[in-house]
Parts: structure tokens; C-alpha cells; sequence
């Protein structure tokens, strides 16, 4: 009898949504020999989400696009990937969407369903491994901070305001109650690795782990933790955070004692002037106090992309400058999981 | 010394644009003995097209997404074709647009140049046969009524008001001066068959016909020339025509003595109730007062489909009901050529 091939993969599943989950899987998507799925975010609810929540009244599917186009197949020249990471700049309510979100809205219309027009532009970019939407219910986003305010929306805390962003997450939340995609569970008690990141940690990771029913699948799921940490801090967000601050603030949510590994840069090499643009956003590239611990390693390694990232004018929302080298990241996850 | 197999296909070029265009296409595209081109207006300005226009400064493209669908490959379940017949019903600003004409403003973008865009998305939707856009210059139909009133601009022009419509065109031109595509002169020149519609005459067959250039090739080209003479009046446009009335208008421009058949509906088989709807909107069957001349024949035959189409709410253009079928019309077509 001909063995099953596929079975002898290692499966690993990465827990995200944006930009950081675009590198880590276009770095890994080299290796054969991994069997690869992603949990994506559906909480997104800037620029061309809001017009797809709001308008189209669909679930956000900018974090699943950008997962499609990473995990494409890629022929050269291929049409298809280069119009799944265009963006519109012309036509009153079309400048600033993206097609790919375009091209998803028109599918869900014409099944009549989210998840197969999810499932067929899958298919028809030719997608090497699963992408999971961690829920098919419309939820939001809701942040507590130390002063006791509280606000709503994916966006909103991505970004807010100047009074806010001076204190800390207290507390983050969904609303209203959700339920989980009964696949994302399968997929993380089935998987041999779980990585989380890297990513924003209250914007990208933590709206994956709020969704009820996932923090405790991953607690039981018997897969090694992996958890990429930032490399720069974000104001508003994890102001002055250390790589200690990025584990235990995951961990809360998780679950204490959860992340097997840590991956931290050690690399000082930034792009040259690159932090004097970060300083005026009031970042910083997190300081590194991790230890190992009974429960978790740290590995250290370079871990930053030569290439500095310029956002399209097109492209209204802020974007992270300084991004993990796909390449360093999938060989160090490479030689823990093989 | 292998024979080239598309040397003994009969060449059929197609000049129109709209519906009907894309109705004969879906026709004729069903022998393979036949190798399609067809040239195609370029100066649709409504719905869709006026946004592709004057929000993305580009050419339209609806007439070209309609040939693109008829002559593209069908695949059982085809997403793309199915995607590319698609108009959005929701989001401002987005609504009524159709995915096609997104599809090829992003690649036109990407591009910096909408021949390529159209020449692209052809070779991914698989198209068999050319679809050459009569100009590539930005260009306005403008028409002189009997009472002297000038009106520019194709929708306008489709759909005039109450007091223009009573009036008919004496005389249409575009402005500004155009140049013709090379590519559209050179089919006409090497074709074996010339066939114009079926269409509306004013708003889809002249406009290829007024492009400089255009008609002196149809008088220079060996090839013979049919006219698909239209099922129905139009009111505001062929009010009261008479099948010799379509014929001597489209000669006023194209050339007199130019046509060599004339494919003329003989059938009054309408589908039950639909001519009381036309009635609404002044409209009734062409009467056929056609004689054969030494220059032109005159086909009869049925042509009349019994499928009514009713378009979607998302479009918001008026559409013809009653349409040649497609069959009908190319058996016929293909009795005369082959």
C-alpha cells in the first residue's frame, strides 16, 4: 500500500491576522516538509473592512486575504497574486479597497455564503495549506484601560486617541458573545505546533484567543507553543513593554505557563534612520529581558528584515516599518520543529 | 510541410458592442470552423463605465467585458466568467459596478497602460478569438436632432428626454477627433466576413463606424458585409423604423451599396406579454419592407429567442426584453459563410 506522504508532515499552525502573519507564512511556506494552516482574526473594522462589515455587511476578510496571497501559489508573473494585494486608488468609494476584498465580497454574494466564497478563492489562488477564520459571527473588538474607559473597535484601538494611548489594556474583550468555526478547534488539537505572531498583540493575536472555546483548545491541545515577540513597541498599545511584558500579557489571556518557546531578536542592525521615524511615534525596539524558564525557552536570534516597508499612498492605514525577515523566522521555527 | 489548420477557418469579424454583441458572439463561438474577432465601441459613458471614465480617467470597458464573457472558455462553473458577469448591489460608490470593469481598471493600474489590461485579462479568461477596441483615444459620440439640438455622450444619447426623443437623429459624429486602433483596421481589411450588430444602430453599431478610418476600411475591404437588422423600434432612436430604414441609416455612414446581406426576423412568435411592456416605453416590432437589390440579399428567417431576460436591480440601465438567439441567428449566419 502507498503511505500517505501528507502524514508524515509536520503540522503547524500559526495564530494571527495582518501583516506579521503574511511574513511568518511566506517564510515558512518554503519548507515541504510542513503541513501549514493559519487561524485568522475576523475583527478587523478599518479601512477597507469597514466598508465590507458596514456596507456589504460581511465579515472583514483583509486578514484572510493577506494570509490567501502569502500561501499562494507562486507561478511567476502570476495575475491573480498581484491584483489579491492591489489597492484601489481612484473612484469615490472604491479608492482605498483592495480587490482582493472586492473579489471575496462579489463570491459571497454570489453563493450567498462567506465561508464558501472564502473556501473557492482559496481554491482558485491555489492555496498551499488551510486558512481558518477563527469565527463566522460578527463580533467586535473591546478594550478596557487603566482609567476605566472603555472602547469598541478593532481600529480604533489599533490607533487611539492621544488621551488614551497614554494608559494601559486592562482588559480585552469581545462583543457580543461569539461562537468559535468548529474547524479552528479541530485544527488546534490536531496540530503538532501552535506559533502565535508575530503580530500586534491586542489587535492581531488576542482577538483570535477571545473568541470562547479557542484559549481552552490551545491549553489542551497537546501542539508546542511558539510565540513570536515584537520586535518594537507600540504606543498605545504595549508602550514601554519588555519581551517579559509580551509573554505574560499573551499568557493571560492563554493561559499562564502555555508558551513552550519564545522567539526574540537580538539583532541591533535596524535600518539605518529608521528609528528616529518610530521615535516620533513614541516606539521603540522592545528590550529583551525573557529568561528560560522550567516551562519555556528563549531563542534568540537576528530575526529583523533588511527591507524597510513604504506603505502605497493609497494605503490610509499605519503600518509597521520594520518587519521579521520571513526567511530568519521560518529557519529558526524550521530547526525547533524538525 | 504541416498544414496550418487556421488558415482554412472562415474569418468572421463582428463590429457592434452591448448585448447583442455578445448574444451573436455566443452564437458563432460554438463552431470551430469560424475564427472570431470583434471590434468593439469604446464610448460607452453610463452606469459603470462613467466611473471607470471619469473617477479612474481610463476607457470603458463594458462593451469589452461583455465580448470578453461571450468568447472566454467555459469552464463547468467557471469562477471568472461568472465573477466577470457580476455588478455589485451594496457599498457606496460601488454599487452597480461590475467586477469586470474593477477587474481590468486594477490591471490597468498595475500596468499603467489598458491596452495591456484588456490584452491580459483575455489570456486569463481564456478567450478564443480577438477583441479589438475600435480606438484607444478618449472620444465623445455627439448627435444633431431634426429641431437642431446637439447632445453628447452615448447614455444621453441612449436615454434622451421626453422632448428630444420625439425628434430623430439626422446626424452623429464623435468628438474630439479620434484615431482608429491599427489593429482594427487591419481586421477589416483581412476578414472574410463583416458583420455589424445586432445593436442599437445610434449608441452601438455607428460609434465604431465614426471612428476616422473605420468606414473607408469596410469600403476597401474584399470582405462581405452583413447587417443583423434590429427585432424592435426604439423610442427616441429608431422610432417608426422600418427594416430599410436601418439598412439606408447605417449605409448613410458606412457607405452606400455597402451591405451584402441583411438578416431580417420573420418570426412574430413573441414571447407572450412582452410587446405590451414594450408598448410602455413606445416601442414595437420593425415592420420589414426589405427588397433584395442587386447589391443586398435579404435573409428571413425566425430569430427571436423565447427566453425574456429581466435584469437584476443592481443594474440600473435599461436593457432590451426581446434578443436574437444566439443559435438561430448563427446557423444562419454560418449557412451563408461556410
Amino acid at each position: 500500500m502507498k503511505k500517505d506522504k501528507t502524514q508524515k508532515k509536520t503540522k503547524i499552525l500559526v495564530i494571527g491576522g495582518g501583516t506579521g502573519t503574511f511574513t511568518i507564512l511566506s517564510g515558512l511556506k518554503k519548507y515541504p516538509q510542513l503541513d501549514l494552516s493559519v487561524i485568522v482574526s475576523m475583527m478587523d473594522d478599518g479601512g477597507s473592512n469597514r466598508v465590507i462589515r458596514d456596507e456589504f455587511g460581511l465579515l472583514p476578510t483583509s486578514d484572510v486575504r493577506q494570509c490567501i496571497v502569502a500561501l499562494s501559489d507562486e507561478k511567476p508573473g502570476d495575475l491573480l497574486r498581484k491584483l489579491f494585494t492591489y489597492r484601489y486608488n481612484a473612484g469615490t468609494g472604491i479608492s482605498g479597497m483592495t480587490f482582493g476584498n472586492l473579489f471575496m465580497a462579489a463570491l459571497a454574494d454570489i453563493y450567498k455564503d462567506q465561508e464558501q466564497a472564502i473556501q473557492k478563492t482559496c481554491e482558485f489562488l491555489d492555496v498551499k495549506g488551510k486558512i481558518i477564520p477563527v469565527t463566522f459571527d460578527k463580533t467586535h473588538l473591546v478594550a478596557r484601560y487603566e482609567n476605566g474607559k472603555q472602547v469598541m473597535g478593532e481600529s480604533t484601538i489599533d490607533d487611539p486617541d492621544d488621551e488614551l494611548a497614554k494608559y494601559r489594556i486592562v482588559e480585552l474583550e469581545v462583543f457580543p458573545e461569539c461562537t468559535p468555526n468548529p474547524t479552528a478547534i479541530k485544527q488546534i488539537l490536531e496540530t503538532d505546533y501552535i506559533i502565535f505572531g508575530p503580530g500586534d498583540l491586542y489587535t492581531s493575536i488576542l482577538p483570535n484567543i477571545l473568541i470562547p472555546g479557542i484559549a481552552e483548545a490551545v491549553r489542551r491541545s497537546k501542539a508546542k507553543k511558539m510565540f513570536v515577540v515584537n520586535l518594537m513597541t507600540k504606543y498605545g498599545q504595549t508602550n514601554k513593554f519588555k519581551s517579559s511584558d509580551f509573554v505574560s500579557e499573551l499568557e493571560k489571556y492563554v493561559g499562564k505557563g502555555v508558551i513552550n518557546y519564545s522567539l526574540v531578536n537580538k539583532s541591533k542592525e535596524f535600518p539605518e534612520g529608521i528609528l528616529d521615524r518610530y521615535k516620533l511615534e513614541k516606539a521603540k525596539p522592545v528590550a529583551d529581558d525573557l529568561k528560560d524558564t522550567k516551562l519555556m525557552k528563549v531563542i534568540r536570534d537576528d530575526f529583523i528584515s533588511g527591507e524597510v516597508y513604504e506603505k502605497p499612498s493609497s494605503d490610509k492605514l499605519k503600518r509597521s516599518l520594520i518587519r521579521h525577515d520571513p526567511d530568519k523566522l521560518a529557519k529558526a521555527i524550521v530547526k525547533i520543529v524538525v
